[in-house]
Formats: C-alpha cells, sequence, structure tokens
C-alpha cells in the first residue's frame, strides 16, 4: 500500500493536477526541479531549513574578459555529477536528496540515476544522513518520497533495468502539493524521523 | 594567543612552506582550493566525512548541440554564490564552510565574502551546523580556521572594512598541514565539538 502522508487523499494530489501538469517540450524535466526550488525559497524564508540545490556541474574551458566587471564564459561543457542536486540542514540533520522526473508509467528507468550518486546516497547514509530520492511520474501526477537506501539496495539487487511503479506506491510516500510548497517533502521527513515533534 | 593544534609547532606551518607556497599569477586563489580539494578526496576515500566544493555557479545563457553527447556552452556568466562552497556530513553533522585566500599580510578585507554568504552562515549555525570559514594568508604561509560566528559577529560589529590578522591569532585556530590532508580541518572539527572521541 502506498502511503498517504496525513490528511491528503490521492484524489488530491493525483487528479485534480493532470491537466495543470501538462508541460510544453522546452520545460519538460525542469517543472520538478522549479517546484522543488520554489519549496526550498518557502522553507528558506520561513527558517525552517536550509536547503539549496547545487549549480549543475560544468568544466570551463574558455573564459573572455571584455571587461573585469562582466567575465564572459565562451567554451564550457557539462560534466558527470559526482553528488546529488540538494542538500542542506533541517531539525540539526544533514539532508541530501536527489530528485528525478520520469515521463513513462508503468516504471522508472535505473539509468536515470548517475552511479556516482548511487554511491553518493549510499556514503551520506552511512554517515548518519536524511537522505532520499524523490521521483515524479509527470503523466501520473504523483511524486514520490523513497528512503534512498530502500532504492539503492533494490538497484543493488534487483537485476532490472527499472525499478517498476508498483514498487514506488509499496515503498514510496506520496509527498504532498500546496501552492507555496509544491513539494512539501519536509513533511515526510517529520513523520519518518521526527514523530515525537508532531 | 594563537591555538596550535596538538603536536603541531608553528615553524612547522609556517615557516618550511613560504618557498613552497610561492603561487605564479595564474593559480592565484585556486591553491586553497585545490588543498581543500585534496583533502577532502582524502577523507572521502577514508570514508571519514563526505565533503564537496559545490560548482561554480553560473547562469547558462546558450548552449549548442553539435551531436547529443556533447552540448556545449557558448554563452555563461557568473553568478554571485549565494551559499557557501563546501558542505557535507562528518560524524552525523551537517558541516558548511567558505575558505578565502589573502594577499595582504597585515588583514582580511571583509569584500572578499559576500553579504549572501555571511547570512547562509548565520543560517546554518542557527539550525546546528558546524560552520566555519577557512582563511589563508598567502604570503604567511598561515591557514586559519575560524568558527563562522566568532567572524560573522565581529563584522557585525567592528565598523571597519577589514579583520586585522591579530584577530586571527587570537581567534582562529591554526589548521595543520600533511602531504595527504594538506588543510586538515577536521582535526579542528574534533578538538572543538567531538572532544570526548580522542
Amino acid at each position: 500500500m502506498v502511503n498517504y502522508p496525513a490528511g491528503m487523499g490521492r484524489s488530491h494530489t493525483a487528479d485534480t493536477e493532470v491537466s495543470s501538469r501538462k508541460t510544453s517540450a522546452g520545460r519538460r524535466g525542469m517543472e520538478l526541479e522549479n517546484d522543488i526550488n520554489r519549496t526550498n525559497e518557502w522553507y528558506l524564508n520561513e527558517d525552517t531549513a536550509v536547503i539549496h540545490k547545487k549549480p549543475t556541474p560544468i568544466t570551463i574551458v574558455k573564459v573572455d574578459y571584455p571587461d573585469r566587471s562582466a567575465a564572459k564564459i565562451t567554451e564550457a561543457y557539462f560534466k558527470v555529477p559526482s553528488t546529488t542536486d540538494y542538500n542542506g540542514i533541517y531539525k540539526g540533520k544533514y539532508l541530501d536528496f536527489e530528485a528525478k522526473e520520469c515521463k513513462t508509467n508503468t516504471s522508472f528507468p535505473i539509468k536515470s540515476i548517475h552511479p556516482h550518486q548511487i554511491k553518493h546516497l549510499d556514503a551520506v547514509t552511512r554517515h548518519g544522513a536524511i537522505a532520499f530520492v524523490i521521483v515524479r511520474f509527470v503523466n501520473l501526477s504523483e511524486t514520490f518520497y523513497v528512503i534512498a537506501s530502500d532504492m539503492t539496495e533494490y538497484i543493488r539487487t534487483c537485476g532490472r533495468s527499472s525499478i517498476p511503479h508498483d514498487w514506488f506506491m509499496e515503498h514510496g510516500t506520496l509527498i504532498p502539493f500546496s501552492y507555496n510548497k509544491p513539494v512539501d517533502y519536509l513533511k515526510i521527513v517529520d513523520q519518518l524521523y521526527f514523530k515525537e515533534n508532531q
């Protein structure tokens, strides 16, 4: 059974947003990122948590200096990330996660997550982090929170190239949506790690 | 009095490295970064801590796709960082720091640290982070660990544009150097936060 956060029925997160979640080709893959950035900004302004997206890692090859105040990068390349995209601090704990959109409805392709990122999630988990992966099934309008070690263990042992949607229904938790906090993942963190405070 | 880590006399860190620390103009400002990256790699390989430098934040304006596998960024600009350069996890704690080289011997210019970074260091401190600033006086071959809140409080109240070298001697701790860990800052973190484990 999928876990619904308190007070959030499936109809709320899944059905009512289908139409508003349709994306143009250009924005594809960016919507989840934008939603998470907006949520993080809200957390920051409320002083609930300090969590940022890391800049995209690039290799800079050539920089022009038309004048000192506006150096212009004229040749650079994207690098394979060695860590996850997001980290920060919440209630004194180190928090670390990766976020991925999934365009198919039946399963999540494992190759979407780099081996470096899996290794990184395992490492921070070993050191005591709250580590997780956010996976959005775009067409289903479902955004899941999955504990990192559950997912990396499955990836290591499943012998498959993708994780079935059913697995997320069983092991994941749907993340509640609100206008100010479109991906309110700290609600799930509270349920999993700070129950005594609620 | 400056605090020396156990077993490290000043002559070791200060005198013997002067000649080897001379940098060409091209590498200036990068040496501390390289030393910290090497140290972090060592910590990672030992599985002592997971601490990474964040990529340089840039705004990408134009990308060419000569073929799918090697997208080429042809126009991008450096952005003012909104956080510090380094963060990660050590002994279950969130760790966050900024690192700066200083070319003058008498004082550290406060404008080297962006107001956003000061705000960020205060925020993560408030949430329970181990937060600090590493300042290297390049010509003196001295690399100081300074507790972030000590430095940000001084900056807010000093009414000056720079922090005298004497202040670092009084409030900072010299970071020990070794070949494998050129900036072994976790030694200082242990002394300050994990004394019972030593």
